[in-house]
């Protein structure tokens, strides 16, 4: 009779909503992890979120929190500028990470983190990237390698949000919202991404004074693919992904379809979700759930810091284009080590695919 | 510094299919559950089972089980008939109990274990009616609940299944497939069902020899709504479960869209799924992940003994009226005790509802 | 050099709603028809009605139209128990004959039109079911008879209404609004109506004082596929009318898809037709077309009277089954003469079918 | 009692395939016309057309027809290049002219005829953009015009043919094909486009050699809408257009969904339209219709040669761009004159828009 393992001991730096929902996504929903640690210098923030795992303590600072308790992981949910500080320590210490978008706030930074993390035996960092778990996206990188339609030739991608929170600013268009797709391009495709470009619309009058949006982002990678992606952010009618992809024989759509349809005052139709929590928050536990297992096998199964430093320069990339209306190239400084050669597994795919 | 709940330790009883995918299921997909026992007179399937669950240990019968380890809860995944004698010994060493479907295979052995379970301080028994964690059902019980479109009047039910197991009988369309529906139409409308009929179209060819279907099965509860269920079993295409539910000002329906839609030779559509694994993967981990949450609690929060009791009488009433070819009345032998007046809780939708 | 046929020359009998859409139609959408006598006595609808075709005269009666002008064709559009009074002189004329359904108000009536048009050299009579010319009943009985998916085992049938007008009865649910599925039932699955059963669920609170609503009524076709139909008369969101029809290895649905498809406010969706011209609407210009290229054909290309006996027949079973809660036979007065052998024709599947 | 109008005369110039649907169009499906004469040098072709309208005579030449039988029309499905030579005598004759598209081969052959046509009194030309007459196209300007979304501020646009004729150039997937859209952006926006750009992602392998394809084209207009369009001419799986139109705070969808969807062998879904004849069979139907109405009232109600002069000029800077790489400007040499200033009536929106 062998014994189970003992649960994830991770610290969950950052208490606000994201933060806050892996507390509550671990304490009730992830099996073999439980939060051992709540870090926010705000400590009613942190004070908040600890009443949500019972036996998890807070800390203003992360170091307190590696001296104080016992840790085998850590999820960082502050603003991309606070990551670094936290994820070298933890490299230090040997802890799984998962870190939520983006991987860090600069490609300098980003590529510190990178090459920190070769010094250590094996990648311990996944960044959060959670449309890699979304049962869509899945079931589309399969039909992509499994080849039944010929090769992927396009995409029409569509980011649509309801309103922007204050202070959201063009850039944030690519780095904070398109950012996913920047991620999803190569993860699809295989390929990494070679060249953005930027294309303004009419300018939607919903949006605050100064926010020029909805606007077009075409990328095209190695092999030629092109992903072009409207963004949206202040559509009002709810928060929508889909994705057409265009194979040579065939197109795949996703997103376009919910669960119930309900005739009613002279429609027949579905709800669109509020916002990303409610379309993705099925992704999101796969995401934690599979970083968890993957924790206790001493491994990562989803994106890689190599990832999230290719996702920083292809948006660094895409912010300039925005400035200066031209396709910009995108270069990526170093190659890729063979440290990251890895690929994720999808052989897990989750339950969640078929629901 | 509190500390966190230890793992429910369960014990599955029966190593099939059902069995093995739930030992799977907790070991794997859920928080706060570890499987300790594994029972089945069967040794090869008993470890072979076992092998998903680091810690567990095997046994040929529930007693030994419970004499030989220390257990919390029970999954009972026997055939119908061989549940009573697993329940009965549970109910006495204050386990908490999940059984799979029928809760018994007759009625009197229903009652017999309502009878024992209300010796008890409170309910222990839930019932494995896995489609009311369904995102679909619960969508359309909220809309019934908020009455958005005025009562629910009627109801269209689709159950089809691709092909039959050796040995299925025209009893078991009833009894194995039907009772979900049985299930869910009190589920739904929040009443009993009064009255059952059934009626046999023209018979599929391709159903074994001696197997009269598809039929339909009319079911009408206490203020008359009226649910129509197509039961077909050997409709090769796949497995699907669709409802189309008739209120006073719209329609709601559930089960028809899936995830991927893709335009490939000539046509544009979507996958069905194979069985119903892939349909309700979703609902079983719900399920198990909110039963061993309100085990924690000392309560259920799923169907009850009583909700299985109801189903049982309905079952045979439908039974006797697939030979009598006319509408039976449901009699139940007695009145609900207060010991079931709980309701189950829906405030907890799972994140699944919104994926 | 040959030259064009002449238009046929048609009274409309009728300027009711019905009737002054047909003209409307005959003028500006229909080939090969002219308008030439507008029958009613109620002077004023019968004079706006010919402001919509140049060239009509207006009459109080058919008699008087069928002295004054020459006529090649009649569409009528009065309330049945009218209708006999027209048919018979239209055959004693000659006269290609369209009489919207019913083909008369009483069973009776039905039997003598049908054998007064038995004195003709062949079928002059065509009845007004024009869910045959739609593309979506064409598309599925044209899977019937190819068999891809084997028999045709069962029909799921909805046939919604917003509201009904005043004095709109219990038997109208029949002989008004099923009478349509009655119809259809033999046009898709090729055989008889045998017998008829209505089940009257919970009542819906919008139906005027004294209308028990929805019903659902259920045919049996003489090798036993069962049709079951849900009519809802005070459904208000809209006018919609379904059909999932079961085979042995499949399943075919149609009315569940419009055109546009709109996102906003939190719902993605489509409009539901309001009313049944909006949704039939191409269907009776098929319908008409087809009748006038048939009468310059000397024949007729869509139901024949004995097909509108046969509805009579089985909506008075179904009156009477309204009455009697029970299971009522359909039993024809005489055999299907082989005069009606011939079989409309589908090979003329209108352009529609793929729009 | 006054005469009903003689039906229009119209020759066909051009008996290839779309000529000959035409002719068959004319003498089955609409009303208020016949086919008179038929041109075509191939006499065997002209042969095989007359054949499909009785009374008509046929031609090697416009000319010929013009002297030897009275006519009111002409409709001209030739090559574009031999537009022009039957469009400049059909406006001395003061016939209503109805052009398929292009309206000419070049530029300077479209503004001369904008130029004859200006010497007669009101407009003549009726050019064959045929979406115009969808019901999915009209909704959606309905719904631009209504505003019940906000402005239109983008266009997703996919035109996909399932493989080329032989000889199908580079160009022509602007000339041909894109063609479609150019007309209907401006169509729907109200506004002329003054950018078009061309990208080219990975190749479809399937196309024929030397054909790069598809390509991405993008328009903008006068305001600023971005219509993006993917052309694909080789995707093999069936012919399908569909548009997503991003308004400031609603999105709205055509083209996605069939009429009748079948569930068999694992899939859900609807067959896809082999063909444009299938998709826009109906839209046919109806623009010739209106044309014949509008010829009978001596006028024009569809795209006029403005129209198709704005759209050769913006099809001349899309084939720019193929060569180009770079956004390239539209520039009109003249100014819309006032003789065009009456815009096509969308009042009597076809019964079709709502089958």
């Amino acid at each position: 009779m062998s014994v189970s393992p003992a649960p994830l001991r991770v610290a969950v730096v950052g208490a606000g909503a994201m933060g806050a929902d892996h507390v509550r996504r671990i304490t009730t929903r992830i099996s073999g992890a439980e939060v051992t640690a709540i870090v926010d210098p705000d400590t009613g923030r942190a004070t908040a979120a600890a009443e949500l795992a019972p036996g998890s303590v807070t800390f203003a600072s992360f170091e307190e929190a590696l001296e104080a308790v016992e840790l085998d992981a850590v999820i960082i949910a502050t603003p991309g500028f606070l990551h670094e500080p936290v994820i070298l320590p933890a490299l230090d210490a040997g802890l799984a990470i998962l870190s939520e978008k983006p991987l860090s706030d600069t490609v300098e930074s980003s590529l510190r983190i990178v090459e920190a993390e070769q010094k250590l035996a094996r990648p311990h960092i996944q960044v959060g990237f959670m449309r890699r778990f979304d049962a869509g996206y899945l079931q589309l990188r399969e039909l992509v390698e499994r080849g039944d339609n010929g090769a992927l030739l396009a995409l029409h991608c569509a980011h649509r949000n309801p309103s922007t929170p204050p202070n959201y600013s063009e850039s944030a268009l690519i780095t904070d919202s398109v950012i996913h797709e920047i991620d999803i391009v190569p993860f699809l495709t295989g390929e990494p991404i070679v060249s953005v470009e930027v294309k303004k619309p009419r300018r939607n009058s919903l949006a605050p004074d100064g926010l020029v949006e909805p606007q077009f982002v075409l990328f095209e990678t190695a092999s030629g693919t092109l992903a072009i992606v409207e963004i949206s952010v202040n559509i009002q009618f709810g928060y929508q992904v889909t994705t057409d992809a265009v194979f040579e024989s065939g197109v795949a759509s996703i997103g376009r379809a919910e669960t119930i349809q309900i005739a009613s005052a002279g429609q027949i139709g579905q709800s669109v979700t509020p916002s990303f929590k409610e379309r993705f928050g099925l992704a999101y536990d796969t995401e934690i759930q599979r970083w968890v297992d993957a924790a206790h096998r001493g491994e990562i199964d989803g994106p890689s810091a190599w990832d999230g430093y290719l996702a920083s320069v292809v948006a660094d990339a895409g912010v300039l284009a925005q400035q200066s209306g031209k396709k910009e190239p995108v270069t990526y400084a170093i190659e890729k080590p063979a440290f990251y050669e890895t690929r994720q597994s999808l052989a897990t795919a989750p339950s969640s695919a078929t629901a």
